[in-house]
């Protein structure tokens, strides 16, 4: 059996990643395709427990940024363990909403941590497990202050931070994509969710017929 | 000002760790040193935080060896930042329970990471900070699961792992201890409290004249 394939999506916050990684795993199911959905930081009790660390963090402290990596990388090498590597390793297809990528954008470019340095943190945390497939939904830095503004609730830590670190996640996100343009796939999500989830489909359909060969 | 200084304890469960810790701080401050004493994994609310998750772990889920690790880091990586680097800048002594010496023992020795990877992502983690003294209190390991048997409570994660993975740490404390043996300091605390208070003490005294030389 052949092994599944794993595809993160990344990008600014409000840029419809969860929203899209939904309708990417109906559009995979549809094909008779075993998917299952899960995120970053979280995905079982104990990361989910890390997220509020990192998030909301109801102890009132703010990790320092070197504890702040850990404890993302922490959570990503649980995720991994228990549950992308199992998947994959029996056909599952999986779609993650957040991965790798936003390590590198939002402590590389945005926290400025050394990216290599990262790079090697990362490799430990996931033991080498890198994606197939990265889809970056693209969006004007002012139209996802839009969407995010639009939402329910309190903003967590880093909706709260300012315009100036959300733009050099932005402008990070677009140098990894152009740095590694076969992984990361850069899409553009300012139009309406239909043109955005019809090009993330063309963009994944080719990867289906890889699999089927390999299999 | 001079620079203050910092002492780990070490060693495995039941050796005394935090007694002795509390009479060398006794010790110090006699002598008109400011200390405070810390410990690990914990020393501030969300490193307290992540202790439950490592120990109790109330979400019902063990760490795999990798986040098990990441998460100590990321404690160690707060406390450094929030509490022992800034005690240390101005002149305080700290005293801790548990630092880097634990992480290469338990998970390099019990868990048989790779000690160099190790090293390397403590030292990202500490931003290159080490102990200037540490008091290993080597016990026989019956003597210690003696100790630990007669404590109240549940036993921990780490407690009701197996004999051979206490022997595995045990042992790895002694070569380390063998390797760095200007750093640490290995102390029988197989005798009575007093006999090994006293042995800390004279092990330490020497620190303290360095200390006022420096200042």
């Amino acid at each position: 059996m052949a092994r599944g394939k794993f595809i993160t999506f990344e990008g600014p916050e409000g840029a419809g990643k969860s929203t899209h990684l939904t309708l990417l795993a109906e559009h995979l199911r549809k094909t008779g395709l075993p998917v299952i959905t899960t995120r970053e930081p979280g995905g079982t009790p104990l990361c989910e427990s890390i997220r509020e660390l990192l998030q909301f963090n109801a102890a009132g402290e703010a990790p320092g940024n070197r504890a702040e990596v850990l404890l993302f990388l922490a959570s990503r090498a649980q995720l991994v363990e228990r549950i992308i590597r199992p998947a994959l390793e029996r056909g599952t297809w999986v779609l993650c909403d957040r991965f790798c990528d936003s390590t590198f954008a939002y402590q590389g470019f945005g926290r400025a941590m050394d990216l290599d340095l990262l790079r090697h943190l990362n490799a430990f945390a996931t033991h080498d497990l890198m994606p197939d497939r990265t889809i970056f939904l693209d969006i004007p830095q002012q139209e996802s202050r839009i969407r995010l503004a639009q939402r329910q609730g309190a903003a967590d830590r880093f909706e709260a931070e300012q315009e100036s670190f959300h733009a050099r996640i932005l402008n990070g996100f677009r140098v990894l994509a152009k740095a590694t343009p076969e992984r990361i796939l850069q899409i553009d999500s300012s139009g309406t969710t239909t043109q955005t989830e019809s090009k993330i489909w063309n963009a994944i359909k080719p990867l289906i017929q890889v699999a089927k060969e390999q299999s």
